[in-house]
């Protein structure tokens, strides 16, 4: 692992760190921030997954969570979206490939040699985590924005007992069933749409959901809106009697501007199961 | 005046305006931030002046300056820090030119046709302000992050009266003795360095001082500060006797990261004395 910047921040650190990863067979790059807190004793963890065309950087530098995370003693990992680099494929549409991950692990050429980020998020970078830096991996949380909140939600739900809560800004709520969903679960998975179920925050939710409190905020003035279906996860929240929150923000976009705004909710909302 | 965007954030909405401006004699494009309050009253203003390289979007997106902003039911105007377009003089230094105008009205040519940006942020960009939004005028403020600090400076010690606080993040605190300085005054004001002392926040402190709280943040561990001179303005604040207070930040940087984490501590500065 080698560390690329660390800025002073809050009273702590915001790293960016590189690594060789073998899950995606590329070099890859994340941000992570360590309150003050960090210099003394192993620090909880808030994972924010990043929407399409967002690196590492994109969060990190816009959507003003570090404040609030020292305030908690909170650390924040700010994983990339996907492989990347010359050797990796791409596409030229700004949703699918490098940027576009989707939090999968491909089976479909020319997408299975690098687009793991499931195991990625799930495996490979939480050891390195655990191994490099002073984490309580056993109190961790997540949320994610746009195709970063399809992540959280279906992370949190695909691997019961890690996150003690989860939360979303504007997340793709209902990917089988929506034109950001089905072209990249086709691509990356194949047509057989049973392998897509696993990753559907809302049959998800349907099936199983969460066990531990659960918080969306969806902008009402999103103009992704079609794209998203927030009301298929809301329905299936409410149907399964989920723990949660549900909050349709009234004139809020899909922008780092309504991430921001709320940012200091999410993070309470997590210190309150990390922290307590 | 076209609006180019709208994002509604903190329960404010964070615009991007642009137009024609007499003063650079080109377009001029600007950020502003309006709280809630303003739907139903007339706010006060802060002005945040970037540094170089920046246009008026890099603060309005990682300064982090927004939430506090609405907390006190104050504006925040972000200007661009330089004119800009093909037919505007530039350079190839980062620091000289589009995206370095120094906060002066060019006298030398090529410069002296477009770049005026004193005027644009003293007079011309006020105007439009109070003539187009709920702004109370009466009330300003102003800050401003390294060639904005020293723009910040240089305009509330020259304009006595008109600003009710001044606050700098890592300003260019004595540029008439530096590296950043010498250079940009030299090429936008010509050779007589007595047309450069009105732009100098250590010379002018040392001459007149400001009429109201300075607050000056430094980071300790700044990548520039050779080139800053903290030490001088430091030193003509005390010998002035002036009402302020300046903050050596240990382990801090240049970065956003560093303005954003005292952001929370200068807005309240100013709404102390925009408020009260």
């Amino acid at each position: 692992m080698q560390t690329l910047s660390e800025n002073r921040a809050f009273g702590g650190v915001q790293g960016v760190h590189a690594h060789r990863s073998e899950s995606c067979d590329c070099e890859m790059t994340f941000g992570l921030f360590l309150p003050e807190d960090a210099a003394h004793v192993r620090v909880p963890v808030l994972w924010y997954l990043s929407g399409l065309t967002c690196t590492h950087e994109n969060a990190m530098t816009k959507a003003a969570a570090q404040g609030w995370a020292a305030e908690a003693g909170i650390a924040l990992v700010f994983p990339d979206t996907s492989p990347r680099g010359a050797g990796v494929a791409d596409d030229d549409a700004f949703d699918l490939g490098q940027g576009a991950g989707f939090y999968v692990n491909a089976t479909q050429d020319p997408w299975a040699a690098h687009f793991r980020m499931w195991e990625y998020v799930a495996e490979e970078l939480p050891a390195l985590l655990a191994a490099e830096f002073p984490l309580d991996m056993e109190r961790q949380a997540i949320c994610g924005h746009s195709m970063g909140g399809h992540g959280a939600l279906t992370l949190a739900m695909g691997l019961p007992g890690r996150y003690r809560s989860v939360s979303a800004f504007a997340p793709i709520a209902h990917p089988t069933q929506s034109d950001w969903g089905r072209k990249q679960l086709g691509a990356y998975l194949g047509a057989d749409e049973a392998t897509w179920a696993g990753h559907d925050a809302t049959l998800m939710m349907r099936e199983t959901g969460f066990d531990g409190p659960v918080l969306i905020d969806q902008g009402g003035a999103d103009q992704f809106l079609e794209l998203l279906q927030p009301e298929a996860l809301a329905g299936a929240m409410a149907a399964r009697r989920q723990e949660g929150v549900f909050r349709m923000q009234k004139g809020y976009d899909h922008s780092y501007f309504f991430v921001s705004s709320f940012m200091e909710d999410h993070v309470s909302f997590h210190a309150e199961a990390l922290v307590g």
